[in-house]
């Protein structure tokens, strides 16, 4: 057997081990019932530990210098032999104690941060979220040893490989500079029109799980491999072949959950069109974290926020509801005005609810102060303040309390520091993926309005979820639309949508 | 750490994954996709494997020896420990090579079993079930030359811990001495009642969920450690403090979803009621099947199917169907007419569909024929002519083919054998259970006609539930009931229920 036949079945087995374990993070979030938490908790620790030693097995560092030799391998062997050593190196980077270490740190400080934020007090979490903080650092310092990274860089890489913050920090100034005055300008428009007509709630959980149901079956969901279901925070999970999606239902608003069953079913189109040949092996996984939010934005703000989007699912959502709650002649279901509130663009305090337009600014704020943590340029104990004077420059509000501010978000406390930036990231490669496929493909705008989404869907099988990592970002997004990434594309897209407006 | 720990912390872990285990076969019954088939064996077939590695690790063998020998050990440590050498002895009996062998040959035959049944052709599965019956006599040999147990004995140990074909002889032999004429006076007695009025269907699924989770409640199911689903075949699993039920809805006949969840419900209360100190722990597992079976047939046989418990059910049927489909003045609803309907007699070839008078016939069929298969006293390629034969002996019919004969049951395609008796001496067992708990608590009766099933509960709780594996069946059933299993209370109820009715 040769060494990459080996290894290749190692991965596998470790393929296998991660499925079992994908599966039961999603019943724990989706179907679990409460009293099962302390049992359940055991199981994942123990499968855990079980995929990280084999993760880190000795053998691997033999079986890859073996195969790196063998002169008979293709362009995915190789690729895959490439995409083995670096998640190997940052595995073994990592000492044991440090691991345990992180581990208990997070769990204190995951629950603290519940009550933290709750209470909107930062001094509680002070101590815990510092540990953490030190603990990054940490780990950050023996990775990037062992990459030729900076620390933060490191981090970052994690999420996204082969990303730094040179690259990200001309992105996100170019952004800077220009978001805070088109946002007053697209308040402005939208101010001078008038304000479209809602439909009334309360919009019934089952009529809502049946239209999200169906747009799901328009955009390529593949319901044999994967199932629609109802966790508190939405997710994609699951398996190989099994791709699960969750939502949750607001009566007040359906609207909430449709545009998150969009944003995750572009997430499980990505999971679902990985190269079968090479499914359960590193090279067959998703590129990195930007380009999988490429692909959830790509549905959710880039084609089901067109205008074209609404000419399909106006008339479905109007039979979903039977026209109900609508103003005087039947106003608020029409197209052009469920495209207009789903276009609303508002600056507020939490990320999550932020619009298209103000969310790179949520975005932009966490990474520059992540990165100042982490340099030890910014005291952790000074974070409120910075954060506040952040929203200030970048939004031009204030939060009152740190609810409202640095607590909103489970990253810093979780340990997922170096993560943020992925999401504008992939907001901007998803315009960029998308103007791409629009000048492709003609037929993908028009397409989308008469609810046939295959010409969409076709190009980004083609030119992203088939490729799984066999390119670098970088690669992969120049091979698709003739160069690396950009804020251009972006830019151009948000005047269109929100000055150009009709 | 004493060697009392190091074993408890092994199977400790090892409970952590056999609980990972239970949920993702849970997953595969009653949610996963169909495409994810592939995939989901593959997880399942790695865990299987480090689980039987951990179960033969052969560490446990020097544990036990030292650990036998540690002086401070309570009564459920030297259970535990006396618990974990029998399994270990059965575990460490089978060469790898049967091991695979038995889980190659049981594939191919499930498979083959299929379609044979729904052809009805049995020569097109004899050379396939030929292989498994070699199989499982060779690992019988192997595990009854460690265990001192004839063949028969060590296959039937898999399920009964310390039963015996002596034993069972004894006790099929008094039954099928008594069934068949009791069976015709029973049908003479039921012929001699005017035919009870029957709702008519459909009978909607929602409402058919809603009432079983009510009857579930009183019973005392604890909805924070377990869930009902659907699947094609009703079971209970899932995981400690995670015991979940299926069923399935059939819209013409609401009383096969509500029995059949009362029986699953009869198995979880068993599994919630484990004693909380060692629910992962060898001792503290359920003693065996026929015990298992016990606490289903309780429910659904004992008490659920006594006139007693539809005073209390009845309201509950009519109320959840709004009492639809009522002949003349509503009947069909009345309490006595539904408990006429849940205990009629009707002798027929499918074991599943059988009622409680006829059910243990088609069981000692069973056990006489795979006794004489193991033993060699029956080729196989006679099963089907031996099986006509004792259909006509014992219940009087004959099945027009092997579909309704021989090839109906999955379990001797898929390695059981050794399995059946625990039907039927469950039934046994729950009747003396029940006749024990209805004298020692004088409620029992009266609280199922209220719905209160506490009275029960308390004393099963006390009794069996929370006994795990302290004692060996035998002993368990002679401090419950004051004697071993015999037949005696189990023919007393049958001609209590079937020939005194009024």
């Amino acid at each position: 057997m040769s060494a990459y036949s080996q290894i290749a079945d190692h991965f596998g087995r470790l393929s296998a081990l991660s499925n079992a374990i994908g599966i039961l993070q999603w019943d724990s979030d989706a179907m679990m019932p409460k009293g099962a938490a302390a049992s359940r908790a055991d199981s994942m620790a123990l499968l855990r530990v079980m995929a990280h030693e084999m993760a880190v097995d000795p053998r691997i560092g033999d079986w890859l210098g073996a195969a790196e030799g063998e002169g008979d391998l293709g362009a995915w062997e190789r690729a895959n032999l490439r995409e083995i050593r670096r998640s190997w190196t940052i595995q073994t980077a990592l000492p044991a104690d440090l691991v345990a270490a992180t581990s208990r740190a997070i769990s204190a400080c995951e629950m603290a941060w519940r009550s933290a934020r709750e209470n909107a007090d930062f001094p509680a979490l002070l101590p815990l979220m510092q540990e953490v903080l030190r603990l990054q650092r940490e780990a950050g310092v023996a990775k990037g040893e062992k990459l030729g990274l900076s620390v933060y860089d490191a981090l970052l890489n994690d999420y996204e490989p082969g990303g730094s913050a040179v690259q990200i920090d001309a992105l996100f100034d170019d952004l800077a500079a220009f978001l805070p005055g088109f946002t007053q300008e697209a308040l402005a428009a939208q101010a001078r029109r008038p304000e479209p007509a809602a439909p009334q709630g309360p919009f019934a959980v089952e009529a809502q799980r049946q239209l999200g149901l169906k747009v799901m079956a328009a955009l390529g969901y593949d319901f044999d491999r994967g199932r629609l279901d109802i966790s508190a925070h939405p997710f994609c999970g699951g398996a190989d072949n099994d791709v699960r999606i969750t939502t949750r239902y607001d009566e007040a608003d359906f609207s909430k959950a449709l545009m998150g069953v969009i944003h995750e079913t572009g997430h499980a189109l990505y999971e679902q069109g990985r190269p079968a040949a090479y499914m359960n092996q590193p090279v067959g996984s998703a590129r990195g974290m930007s380009v999988h939010e490429s692909q959830s934005l790509i549905m959710e703000m880039q084609a089901c926020r067109s205008r074209a989007f609404f000419d399909f699912a106006a008339p479905l959502m109007a039979e979903a509801f039977g026209g109900q709650g609508a103003g005087e002649q039947g106003l608020g279901w029409e197209a052009q005005s469920l495209w207009r509130r789903a276009t609303r663009v508002e600056p507020g305090f939490i990320r999550v609810d932020a619009d298209e337009v103000t969310y790179p600014s949520h975005v932009i704020l966490r990474y520059r102060l992540e990165k100042a943590m982490i340099a030890g340029d910014l005291p952790l104990k000074e974070l409120p303040l910075a954060w506040n004077a952040g929203m200030r420059d970048l939004l031009g509000i204030v939060p009152p309390n740190d609810r409202l501010g640095c607590l909103q978000d489970i990253h810093w406390p979780s340990g997922g520091w170096g993560y943020f930036p992925t999401y504008t990231l992939g907001a901007m490669t998803a315009a960029q993926l998308f103007d791409a496929a629009c000048r492709a493909e003609p037929d993908v705008l028009p397409g989308i309005g008469r609810g046939d989404f295959t010409p969409l869907v076709f190009w980004l099988r083609t030119h992203v979820h088939s490729q799984g990592s066999l390119y670098s970002t970088d690669e992969l997004l120049t091979r698709a639309t003739g160069r690396p990434l950009d804020a251009g594309v972006f830019k151009a897209h948000l005047a269109r949508r929100y000055l150009d407006q009709a």
